[in-house]
């Protein structure tokens, strides 16, 4: 058990000087400073009392304290495009000179005329040919030393900044706050596995084996005498929509007691947490911000912009289930750490 | 960090008592007591000692220490057949009245009729399809349900115990050590993952999330307005040979400082643990115990069973990397917790 300053500021508190400093103590013990008082900041809180005080009737073992977060859009920002799909799209341009024949070829032919209109109707089919091309054909290490690379320079467009800065303030510490008390936080997302992974312990404090995801076949073989992991051009797992319980069950084998998305493809994974017995809380953050951050949907009359769609038909079934719908507006004061 | 009883003993051993204590100290002070005193032993403690010591220039930090075993053969008992082999043929002839057909059918026919020398032939693919009819056409809930009812009836041949009571009670003592100096232990095993779950965490106090195994197509459903995980008869992941490797990258995404397996299917896995840098420890199981338990190979000149098989050439290999083999007879003093 590691002691946290709030630990200590509690048993201050608690003890001899109760009396004088319990206002202060209140404002100082506040796990989610960066959420307005409100229903979901709420939410959160009655959820951890009720699994964790042993008293509670619906108290859940530290072992099975499983919480699960989509990553983009839920825990950073996903809009103009998913980050991994710019990392795709500047590695295109610089392996474009190695392949002449792309500037006749679609999908690759838009990207390196920089035909937007074309971008914006690419169907899965070719953003799967586009991560083949670009995320395969080398060992897993020296993939992840290509991620590092990007990850740490490449900037985010409008707000000129790494990609890694647009992580959600109000998340990181909903994560901690989680984490604080006993449960075992996993990302769950979509993206890349081993794109996220490269940068997960030190952005969100979630170990590389703390992350499920999206994933191309991998075959062993050695190379000068070492055995190396090649990454073939061929999908192996996708971990979105129902992917996302199978990948669940499949890496973790336990069902969540929280999860957290911001789309139709993290449907699923809040079904399937609210299927198990007890207490358990499934949120969506819905980006209505269009001032701070972003603004889509089309679920609540939002733009429809295609990248993270939450739709009319997730905003009923979040209705009509029970789930919390986080206003980035309203209930998160700040968005970014680097918000003042 | 948990107080365990040693640190207590030694804790004691270090202060007042010293001098009277020290020989009984050192006794109890065993993490290992049944090993024999040997080189296998041996090469455990200097491992642990080299990654998890401050001062010693391999240290490890405790994010990285992951150690990962095979199940069958190094963990428990595999001979005469798999045990998960043992529950498809026990659930096979259960299925069986209501499958006429599989009277006039291989691979079932084979079984039905209890003709052993078939059975001995049966390729791969024939093992596929008896674990594809008797592991699916159910929601993961009702097979967990069934693995659960089997392992805790079903017995063993020759020992007429429980299977799990066949676990290697040295190996226990490992993984019990190698956890108590920081390491996360993984089970990396070619059997089936949700089937080696169900009992884990009771048997080897391995989590769930920590069992790395083959896995068929399970689909996401809505039955009876609730979500449930089918599993289909496909197969998914093998987690073997090779495979080891690719599961230990998916899984975990850290590479192992130490892997412990016995037969031929777990050199890769060794091979990929070596390759890292720093102490690496790689342990093979030879079983060469016919009078406690079995003895076959065919390396080092024992008989060809045909189930886990430990070759000539991966012994040629053990000796030439510098693996450790570990023979059942010599450096094991008790075999199971239920011997003497």
């Amino acid at each position: 058990m590691k002691i946290t300053r709030r630990d200590l500021i509690r048993a201050t508190a608690a003890t001899a000087v109760r009396g004088a400093l319990a206002p202060a103590s209140v404002a100082f013990d506040d796990p989610l400073p960066s959420w307005s008082n409100g229903p979901a900041k709420k939410a959160i809180l009655t959820f951890v009392k009720d699994t964790t005080e042993k008293s509670s009737p619906k108290y859940v073992e530290p072992n099975d304290r499983v919480a699960t977060f989509d990553q983009d859009g839920t825990l950073w920002t996903e809009h103009p495009l998913y980050g991994q799909a710019m990392f795709a799209l500047d590695r295109l341009a610089k392996m474009a000179p190695q392949h002449p024949e792309w500037k006749e070829t679609d999908p690759f032919k838009a990207i390196l005329s920089g035909d937007r209109e074309a971008m914006s109707k690419f169907s899965e089919k070719d953003w799967v040919e586009i991560v083949a091309v670009t995320h395969s054909g080398m060992d897993t290490a020296d993939f992840q030393a290509l991620v590092s690379q990007w990850i740490t320079t490449a900037k985010a467009p409008r707000f000129d900044r790494l990609y890694t800065d647009l992580v959600y303030q109000p998340m990181l510490e909903v994560v901690t706050y989680l984490r604080e008390k006993g449960f075992r936080v996993y990302i769950v997302t979509g993206g890349g596995q081993e794109f996220v992974r490269v940068y997960s312990e030190r952005v969100y404090n979630v170990a590389p084996e703390q992350v499920v995801g999206s994933s191309i076949v991998t075959k062993y073989d050695i190379s000068s005498g070492k055995p190396v992991l090649m990454r073939e051009p061929k999908p192996f797992f996708i971990d979105d929509g129902p992917g996302k319980a199978v990948g669940i069950n499949m890496f973790i084998g336990k069902r969540p007691y929280a999860a957290f998305g911001n789309s139709n493809g993290d449907q699923q994974m809040l079904e399937w947490t609210q299927a198990g017995d007890g207490a358990r809380l499934m949120m969506l953050v819905h980006h209505d911000d269009a001032t701070r951050e972003y603004a889509y949907g089309p679920g609540g009359g939002l733009p429809d912009t295609h990248v993270g769609i939450f739709s009319d038909a997730l905003m009923a079934d979040a209705n009509k289930n029970g789930w919390i719908v986080i206003s980035m507006k309203d209930d998160w004061k700040r968005i970014f750490a680097f918000d003042k």
